[in-house]
């Protein structure tokens, strides 16, 4: 095979959930195609790659350089902070509407696993914006896994303020959930926060 | 979101296999990634966007300007031509080491429904191949399918060479297969095809 085309092909299936006969395809389409997305895909990732990067202040990939849309929407300075992982479990809240306040990306979970240790966790600006746009409420949007929790927990201590409350998401059966396909951790959990009626 | 970040999304949506959530997942590891791996891919891919191109004698993708690796090998040139649809189906059979001639790609089948036209078919230099490669038969590995045999019709009686000798792939019962998982039609081909032992 033509060693130009296998490096594409190796570049790709190394992607999330592609593989080498994903990649294969998708190599085979962008070269075959006649209308030019090769070249466009090439320079929309080559502009983002050099443009785009971490907002300062929470971890939202923004234009390079400035504060991202939620830092800068006075609207959203309500005093909540919501923890989460990565920017896809911001674009999955922002999806459902259901939070409006700001958001603080942490970049990863405590594991020894994939050795993820206390200083990879963007953390280090959290007691700063507590302070600086008056929060009141820190509501970590975390896995429900042991490496969530115990993150949790870390950063808890890690602020160590008491002037602000701190929530997480509640666990229990999700909606439209048959009880004989639930877990037993969930199950326990969902009957240890039963809700009178 | 970023407009950036959104267009790169939309991009990797489109290609083959992907969607939407896979494009979010794609465009978010390599953006989040510190090693380079987005700029990598994106000159990989701009390199073969300019520099790979159909081999003017048989279709397949090589480095532009130059004949590919099948047609310059000259212990290839056995008489043999086989023609497949696209070059995913050269590797498929590369792969098995079941073919030693060379290929012929034609880029697409007939069909009404998505508007292949026999004008879209590379097939203009086959008459010439024959002469010149000393070609004595043709064999055709086209998908099994009511456009693949329109196709193989079609080119057939455009060639109009009786020099040659036609084949194409058996049809029949797949190495494995079980029969109550195997449809009516190949059924009725395995049935007509038996060979007596």
């Amino acid at each position: 095979m033509n060693s130009k085309i296998e490096k594409l092909i190796k570049l790709f299936a190394k992607l999330p959930r592609v593989g080498s006969r994903g990649g294969q395809r998708i190599a085979l389409a962008l070269l075959q195609d006649k209308t030019g997305r090769a070249a466009n895909l090439a320079t929309a990732l080559l502009d983002a790659a050099e443009n785009i990067a971490p907002c300062s202040c929470c971890g939202v990939l923004t234009d390079r350089g400035t504060i991202c849309e939620f830092c800068r929407d006075a609207t959203r300075a309500n005093g909540q902070l919501c923890v989460v992982r990565d920017l896809s479990d911001v674009w999955t809240l922002e999806k459902s509407s259901v939070f409006h306040g700001r958001y603080h990306i942490i970049g990863g979970l405590l594991s020894g696993a994939n050795g993820c240790l206390p200083q990879d966790l963007n953390i280090a600006n959290l007691s700063e914006r507590i302070t600086n746009e008056n929060i009141t409420e820190i509501i970590f949007a975390l896995p429900n896994t042991v490496e969530g929790k115990t993150t949790q927990h870390y950063i808890i201590s890690a602020i160590g303020a008491d002037n602000v409350t701190y929530s997480e998401l509640a666990s229990g059966v999700p909606l439209g959930g048959e009880l004989d396909y639930i877990d037993d951790g969930t199950l326990t959990l969902a009957f240890g926060g039963r809700k009178s009626l």
